[in-house]
């Protein structure tokens, strides 16, 4: 049994008995859960994806100094899917520790991949909402790489901020492509290293494609360009800032993008079209889970062995298999 | 409605033709799989996964090349799981064209991701069905990157080989940990580029720690190490080649360890344990798709919208959403 209004109030100690609890799935995590349920929604969940090397882990740090100054309670769940496995220590926590520890406004905690991606997803979305209840203004939830699973994350927030930085070599460039439609904010970190231009350019000539503002005519060899028609108000056309995480220029600025795109979601009616897609998706995944369940508690043990060795035994295909099991079943409960 | 003799004949239209009812997950395609489906069993899956730039796609070209001499059918499935939303080409595909297009042994299908992670495994593993059962003695799933859906495409092959290459950078290094305990085969590509030692002392360090064959030790400043007890004939650890792929070296050394896990899979009884647990998760996978459409097929769809309402208005939980849905369900169907 655990109590949440403690996790309410804020208490640190509880919020982090809660979060080993949601991230084991242990049943009194799931009703504590549903007890704070109502008490979600006012935070705003940022996201921050980027490939290793492009220095996320110190921009979310600088960023959540600059939030410290404006007295804004920041919460960073550091999530690395990419090490599925071994469960080890998220990149840059050192670093984060020493600029962050013993500030009482701030709370961190990392995650290593475990389970499957959606499991991941779900653990995050679980996450954010113990922070949010528990009076967090901002959540950060800092993902390492741009695989289907950082997209998958990054979907929880309401800005996404992509990282990229100068040097990463041009094979990063094939990433960017999918990575760039999930970015409401675009970040050259680094900024003060060669290479930043040509970094800034690329970007800028991806998101022209994907977002176009002028129209380019070529003719006699000459190339002109005129303003597309002025931009609908509801379209968010992705800023692109520059920072030095080290040193924490362009923090302002990048601030300043956050809080344009955060209005612009307000606006727009796309701050409530994110919350249903985001309660929407995690609501088909605890239902996915919870039918599966209930599946594996009225089958027979026996019964769906047999199944699984005549498909490998190729006697029966998957599809053939899952109608046996499944139309099996409904007439053995009628 | 397909006809799958041609399939099972070889026919390279009748093929291409059903990879495309299986990719869009039509109904044709599925009776079509089921049909395939007691062909299927002889490949030889391999995977191939690794960094961006690591050279894989001239890799898996080179050892294409190779098998081909001896006389091997051989199809290729590439897939692109960083690229979720443009649904590009997948990298490498020209240098691949130009030097195994028209050649009839050889089958080459690219695929992007377009749906869920999870979906691209499925679609890869029906992917691989369809080539099994045409014929083809070896299939070769290539896929990009490190991430946690590449380990889901890597667990559908009986041989996993992980390509590095030198010069990559440290980030990198942080990547491998997880992606190495998925390897059978380890190759550093590119050896004949400065850092190869760097790289193939790293790996081999990051190996010996999951699979120790020495005991060290250290005494009054000296290192002593002595051989682990003989090893356990069950025990794989996976040999790391040096390969350089523009011009075909090492190839056949690669080509040597991939025969020596096929010889050892089939002596340990590994592999009807991969055949098992590819099968099992495939089934596992239908199986939830299959309740998730069931679920959808009897609720009505303004009983879900109004719960899905008293989520967003934070009145229930997601988790107390799916009771409701479910248990109101099932009372109704009695």
């Amino acid at each position: 049994m655990i109590f949440t209004q403690p996790v309410l109030e804020g208490n640190r100690l509880s919020i982090s008995r809660l979060l080993t609890q949601v991230e084991n799935d242990t049943p009194d995590g799931r009703v504590a859960l549903a007890e704070i349920f109502p008490h979600t929604g006012k935070a705003h969940l940022i996201g921050v994806t980027g490939a290793p090397g492009t220095g996320k882990s110190s921009l979310v740090n600088q960023l959540t100094l600059y939030y410290r100054k404006q007295n804004k309670k920041i919460a960073i769940i550091a999530v690395d899917p990419s090490s599925p496995f071994t469960g080890g220590a998220v990149l840059g926590d050192r670093v984060r520790m020493r600029d962050l520890s013993g500030d009482e406004g701030v709370f961190i905690r990392s995650m290593a991949s475990r389970g499957s991606v959606g499991g991941l997803a779900q653990t995050t979305a679980s996450f954010t909402q113990v922070f949010d209840a528990a009076g967090f203004d901002i959540i950060i939830i800092e993902t390492v790489g741009a695989g289907q699973s950082e997209v998958d994350i990054a979907r929880l927030a309401h800005t996404t901020i992509v990282v990229e930085a100068p040097g990463l070599g041009d094979d990063i460039q094939a990433i960017k492509a999918g990575i760039l439609e999930i970015a409401d904010v675009l970040v050259v970190n680094k900024a003060d290293r060669p290479g930043v231009e040509n970094t800034e350019r690329a970007l800028r000539s991806t998101l022209e494609l994907a977002h176009p503002t002028k129209r380019v005519f070529r003719h006699h060899g000459q190339t002109t360009s005129i303003d597309a028609p002025e931009a609908d108000a509801n379209i968010w056309i992705p800023p692109i800032n520059k920072t030095i995480s080290t040193d924490g220029k362009g923090i302002p600025e990048l601030a300043d993008s956050i809080a344009k795109h955060i209005a612009h979601l307000r606006q727009s009616g796309d701050w409530a079209l994110r919350d249903r897609a985001r309660l929407g998706s995690e609501l088909d995944a605890v239902l996915q889970e919870e039918l599966v369940n209930r599946f594996f508690e009225r089958v027979k043990k026996d019964e769906y062995d047999s199944v699984v060795d005549k498909v490998l035994s190729r006697k029966l295909s998957p599809y053939e298999a899952v109608k046996l099991l499944l139309n099996g079943n409904s007439e053995q409960e009628r």
